[in-house]
C-alpha cells in the first residue's frame, strides 16, 4: 500500500517539482499586485486542473483568497496556507536568481518555495496521488490559501465570518513546519494571542525647562508608575483579573514538556545570559515560553534622548507594549482589564490605544484529528514526532481553527535550514516528497 | 550727590551706548575662536583704558578669561560675566542685522547686548562714573569675564580653583537681571545645584523576538523597575538617604516667599494644567519651585518607538535624569546615594553614567553685601527689589560664590523683553544708565 504511494511519488518526483518550481517562477512578493493576481489565476487554473471546486473570494482592498473543494465523505479537512512571499532582498546575497527556480545538491532554492508555495504544492501533489492510487478522496478536502499573510492576514478574520459555514471541518492543517534542528519532525497545536497597545501620557501644553519639575507633573513619572503595577518585580503581571482568568495548561498539554527537547545551557549562552527571568530551570523555562501570557515592553520613549545633556521636563511620554495570550484571555478582556486597572488607580488620564490583537488558538490534544495527525507522523516519518501543544509566538490561527471550533496543526515541508525571509530559500527534494506520503496516509486514515 | 552722577550718566548716555554697541560688533559666537579671541583682546584693551590692571587667563582649549582689578581699600568686590553671545540664527527674523547694534525706540538691539555685554560694559562705565565724580573707587572691583558660558562654562571651576586667592572677595556680583514683567527689579541670591545622569540597563546580546518574554529579562522592565524606586507617586525622593541631607529654608530664606509675586492660575493656564503637581497651592508651588531638589526624567528610550506594532525585547534601555540638588546635596554625594540605592535594590547591573553636575550656590540673606546691594537697588529704582533666595534653575554660580565662601547676587540692565537667545535681543537705553547709577551708588555704600 505504502509501497504504491511511494513508487508513485518517485515516479512523478521531476513532475512534482517542476510543477512547484512554476509556482515559485511567478514572483508574488507582497505590493506586486500584478503577480499577486497572476499567482492567484495560476493556483485558481491549477486547483481546477486537479478536480477542485474552486472560487476566488475577493478581500477589500487585497488579493483574493483561492478556495478550492474536492473529495466526499462524512468528514473533512480544511487547509491554510498561502501564496503571497517575502520580497527577495538583498538580491546579491542569493547563489541563484530568487525567482528562477533550481535544484542544487538535492535542494530546491526559490524565494517562496519554504514559506509558503511548498506546502500548498505537496498538498495538491498529496490529493492527486491518493486519487491517482485509491481513487475518489475520502473526505472533503478544502483549500484556503490568502495572499496577505505577508503583510499580517488583515482580511482573514472577515473572510472566516463571511465563510464560516463553508470553512467548517473536523480538523485543519496549518502551514509551516517540519524537522527541527536535530531533524525531528515538529508540529504546533497552537498559538498564543495578542494584544498590543500603545500607552500614552500627557502633560504642560509644550516641553518645560526642568526647573519646573518641582510643580508641572511630568508625563514619563507618570509613565513609569502606572506601567510599574503592570508586573511585578519577579515577572508576575500585576493588572488586576488578568491572572484569575488565565486557564493553566491541562495535564495532556503539560504531558508535552517531557518530550520537548530544549537545551537552556545552549539558549542562555546563544543569548549572552546568566539565567532565566527568576532563574528558573529548564524545564520551568519551557513551560513559561509554551504557556505563559506576557506583559512585554516593546519600546518605551519620552524627552531628551541624544547623547549629551539637555534638561527638559517633557509634556509626552509613551510605551509600546505587547501582552501575550493564552487561554481564555482574549485581547478585548486583557484591553478591558488594563483600562479599569489604570482606571482604579488614577491612570485614568493615560490612553491605551490598541494597535493589533490576535486570539489564541490551541487545539485539543486528544481530539482524535490531532492523534491521527501525529500518529501517521510516526508511521511516515520513522519516529515520534515532537509536539508542541501551543507556539510561544502568535499567528492568525483563530478564525480558522478555535474561533471555527477546529483543531489545528502545523505541518509542512520545512526543515532547520529553509532561510525563511532571507536568501536562498529553499527546501529538501526528499522532505517534500516524504510529506506528500504523509498526507496521503493522513487522508487514507482520517477519511477511514 | 546722585544729582552728580546722574548728570554725569546722562553727559556721557551717548558715549556709553557707543561704547556698548562698540562691544556688541564683535560676534563672538561660541565656535567663532578668532571672534571670541578678538572680543577677549578688544576687553582686555577696554580694562586697561579705565586704569585696571588687567591679565588674560588661557583657558584649556577656549578662549581666555578675561580680569581686571581696579581701585583700594580694606573691601572687594568680584564681579561675573561673560563675553561670549548665543548665534544670531534665524538671521531672517532680526529687525536689523545681529551684530550692527541700533537704538530704535529707546532700546538697543544687537546679539549679546543683554546677554552679557550690557552687564560687562555697564560696570566699566560705573567704575569710571565713580572715578570722574568721586575719585579713586573705594573697594577693589575684580572683573571676571569668562568667554565659555554659553557652552556651559567647561573650565570656570578649574580657573577658579588656580586664582583662588585672587578671587577672594566680600560678595560677588552675578551676570543677569533686570526688571520682571510687571516691572518690578528681581535678583535672585542662587541657584540649585545639579547631577544629571543616564542610567543604562542591558539584556540579551540582541534584541529578540517578543515571544521570548517568558525566559529572557527585558531590560525596559528592570529600568522601569529601578526607577519606581527612586521617587513615590506624590513626588517625594525617594532614594535612601536624600532627604536626610537636604536642609530645609531657614526661616529667613523663607520669609522672602510673601514678597514673590507668583501667578498660580496664570501660570496653569500658560502651561495647559489643571494643577501643580501634588495639587499644591501657589505658595506651596513657589516654595517648591525655589527650594525643593528633583529628580526629573529627561528622557528615557528603549526598543521600538515607530509607529505600528514590532513585537521585540529590547536588549538596552536607558533614562536621563537631571536632580537639582538644594543644600545640603552634593552632586557626588547624590551620586554615591544613587548608586547605593540601587545596588541595595538588586539593580547593581544599571549603569549610572554621570554625564553632568553643578554645585548649589546660595547666598546668606542676611549678609551685609546682600543687604547693601538690595537698599540701594530700593533707593536707586524706586520700590523694594524682589529677592528671590534661590533661582528653580541651576548655573555655574558655585566656584566663584559659595565655593570661595562668598554671597553672589544677580543683577543686571535687563528687562522682560530683552530676548534673550532670540531674535532681536535687546536693552532699553534708560535701564542701562539707571543700572550704572546703581552700581555707582552700590559702590559708594559698600566701600565706605
Amino acid at each position: 500500500m505504502n509501497d504504491k504511494v511511494r513508487s508513485h511519488i518517485l515516479a512523478n518526483q521531476r513532475a512534482f517539482i517542476e510543477d512547484l518550481s512554476t509556482a515559485c517562477r511567478i514572483p508574488s512578493v507582497f505590493g506586486n499586485d500584478a503577480a499577486l493576481h497572476e499567482m492567484a489565476d495560476w493556483l485558481t487554473a491549477r486547483l481546477r486542473q486537479a478536480g477542485c471546486q474552486v472560487e476566488q473570494w475577493p478581500l477589500a482592498g487585497g488579493p483574493p483568497v483561492v478556495w478550492g473543494e474536492i473529495g466526499a465523505g462524512e468528514r473533512s479537512l480544511l487547509s491554510y496556507s498561502h501564496y503571497d512571499v517575502q520580497p527577495a532582498d538583498p538580491l546579491n546575497l542569493w547563489d541563484s536568481p530568487a525567482f528562477e527556480p533550481v535544484v542544487r545538491e538535492g535542494k530546491l532554492f526559490a524565494r517562496g518555495v519554504s514559506d509558503d508555495k511548498g506546502d500548498v504544492m505537496s498538498r495538491i501533489h498529496a490529493v492527486e496521488t491518493y486519487q491517482a492510487i485509491y481513487g475518489e478522496l475520502p473526505l472533503r478536502f478544502k483549500f484556503f490559501v490568502e495572499g496577505e499573510e505577508e503583510i499580517g492576514s488583515p482580511n482573514l478574520a472577515p473572510a472566516a465570518a463571511t465563510h464560516a459555514a463553508q470553512l467548517q471541518a473536523d480538523g485543519c492543517l496549518w502551514e509551516s513546519g517540519g524537522f527541527d534542528n536535530e531533524e525531528r519532525y515538529t508540529i504546533y497545536l497552537g498559538v498564543k494571542g495578542m494584544l498590543y497597545v500603545e500607552l500614552r501620557a500627557g502633560g504642560a501644553v509644550c516641553d518645560l525647562h526642568s526647573a519646573y519639575a518641582p510643580v508641572v507633573t511630568n508625563p514619563a513619572w507618570r509613565l513609569v508608575q502606572a506601567l510599574n503595577t503592570l508586573r511585578s518585580a519577579d515577572g508576575v503581571i500585576t493588572i488586576d483579573g488578568f491572572v484569575e482568568h488565565v486557564r493553566p495548561p491541562t495535564p495532556a498539554e503539560e504531558s508535552y514538556l517531557d518530550h520537548i527537547p530544549f537545551e537552556g545551557a545552549a539558549r542562555k549562552a546563544q543569548w549572552g545570559l546568566q539565567q532565566f527571568e527568576g532563574g528558573v530551570d529548564d524545564r520551568e523555562a519551557l513551560k513559561r515560553f509554551l504557556f505563559a501570557p506576557t506583559c512585554n515592553i516593546c519600546g518605551i520613549y519620552s524627552g531628551f534622548i541624544d547623547a549629551g545633556q539637555k534638561t527638559v521636563l517633557p509634556n509626552a511620554a509613551m510605551a509600546k507594549l505587547d501582552l501575550r495570550l493564552v487561554p481564555n484571555l482574549t485581547p478585548e478582556l486583557v484591553l478591558d482589564l488594563l483600562r479599569r486597572h489604570l482606571d482604579r488607580r488614577g491612570f485614568d488620564e493615560i490612553e491605551v490605544v490598541r494597535l493589533g490583537s490576535l486570539s489564541t488558538s490551541r487545539a485539543n490534544p486528544q481530539a482524535e484529528f490531532v492523534q491521527t495527525v501525529t500518529s501517521a507522523l510516526a508511521d511516515v516519518y520513522g519516529h515520534q514526532p515532537v509536539v508542541y501543544p501551543s507556539h510561544g509566538g502568535s499567528g492568525p490561527m483563530y478564525p480558522l481553527a478555535e474561533g471555527l471550533g477546529m483543531d489545528a496543526v502545523t505541518v509542512g515541508v520545512g526543515y532547520a535550514g529553509v532561510n525563511m525571509h532571507a536568501p536562498n530559500e529553499n527546501i529538501r527534494v526528499d522532505d517534500y516528497l516524504k510529506h506528500v506520503e504523509f498526507l496521503v496516509e493522513l487522508f487514507r486514515r482520517f477519511g477511514s
